[in-house]
């Protein structure tokens, strides 16, 4: 099958797609749909997602499929080869994985992007920072990391007690990462309190290296740049004039 | 397999677990966790699901397992004899559904939850109304009523064309149906401009009857209840107090 995946670096779902494909040895093409440049609103790339967000993929010039984690559950089942960790076939495993990929939309996903958002990126889009809905996300995104921390990374290594990580691991760990565009000081507040998920996180990164840490380089590189803007501004907030 | 179902009739992913199990001849033992006299909190059920939401499911007593798309996907691939149309065996076709159930999350039910809360349900959970927060909550949805009529029903009765319903069709109509609880004025405005999606609730809602209109009896009891409070006073929210 002919593989296109439509990304940006900086999203993280692109990035756990990406080290999906790298790590299982799937070829495909990467297409940057620049999310800074706006390319994800443009005519063309709403023909490949109507939903007008990255990623997506299209497979054979005519297959299209949007969603992360329905594209991560799709590419473990349907390309030859991938190791049963990342997906178990076995139906009682498989539900576990699933119930982490659909808890995670409503919880830590929505504390990591209300948080980045409005602490660090709104800016960018010409909208204000909004310190309430951050506030709200911070409450989101700690209780998240909690209940990782005592109850999916209770027994073991990775998510579910399992030795091997899944894509649900893979997933939950590259938001975890985007919070490091974060202001270092609000960045050790969050995740102080969770070293069984620093832990993990780390694990993960390792399972997967060096893909991980070279898909990870964009999000590095714009840490530092947004560093220096604070640093500029003499502010823990991120301005852009 | 023993199956119990965990759930509130109240909940719309629970009406759709309950009625998936009912329209496939699936056996099962219903709980109730009433979530009005907060049993969704008690220690007995947080061993059952730690995030302390309804609806979950236990088999054979021992495999436990929430998130109601997790348990959907679980309940049509692990017991015998569901129909293909449910989530179907091809992996291209079942993708596109998972692709649904996800986007799901962060749209629909995100957009339906808030309004809800924030036009009707706070008080009873000794909240405040907040119209800010339901003026965004109402732009999420009408958002994704749009999508859904101009994407996914763009083709057929069901979504992503197809002639029968999958457990996508049912997760979101349930959703849809949670927005009876509202203001008519309001229900009216948000669901007026979208023929095309009334029209597949009622479809949905027929090819699974009569478990669709029992399992919404409690629902619709307390759409006369909530309107009653609100001719008493006057006004068109609701008031506890």
């Amino acid at each position: 099958m002919k593989l296109k995946l439509f990304v940006d670096r900086m999203s993280q779902p692109s990035r756990a797609l990406l080290i999906f494909c790298k790590a299982n040895g799937i070829d495909f093409e990467e297409v940057k749909i620049d999310l800074a440049k706006k390319e994800h609103l443009s005519p063309d790339y709403k023909a490949i997602n109507p939903m007008k967000q990255v990623p997506a993929i299209e497979v054979d010039g005519e297959f299209r499929l949007f969603e992360s984690h329905a594209i991560l559950r799709f590419l473990a089942t349907a390309f030859p080869g991938i190791a049963e960790h990342w997906y178990p076939a076995d139906l009682f495993k498989r539900a576990q994985i699933d119930s982490i990929l659909d808890w995670h939309h409503s919880n830590l996903r929505r504390g990591s992007v209300g948080l980045i958002l409005n602490t660090t990126f709104a800016p960018f889009f010409g909208l204000p920072l909004n310190p309430e809905a951050a506030a709200e996300a911070e409450k989101i995104l700690s209780f998240s990391l909690a209940k990782i921390e005592t109850f999916w990374l209770n027994n073991g290594q990775f998510l579910l007690g399992n030795s091997e990580p899944s894509i649900a691991d893979l997933s939950l760990v590259c938001e975890i990462m985007q919070l490091e565009v974060l202001d270092e000081k609000l960045h050790k507040q969050i995740l102080d309190p969770h070293e069984k998920v620093r832990i993990w996180v780390e694990d993960t990164r390792k399972a997967v290296n060096p893909h991980f840490d070279e898909i990870h380089t964009t999000l590095f590189q714009t840490k530092e740049i947004l560093k220096k803007m604070r640093s500029n501004t003499g502010s823990g907030e991120t301005k852009t004039n």
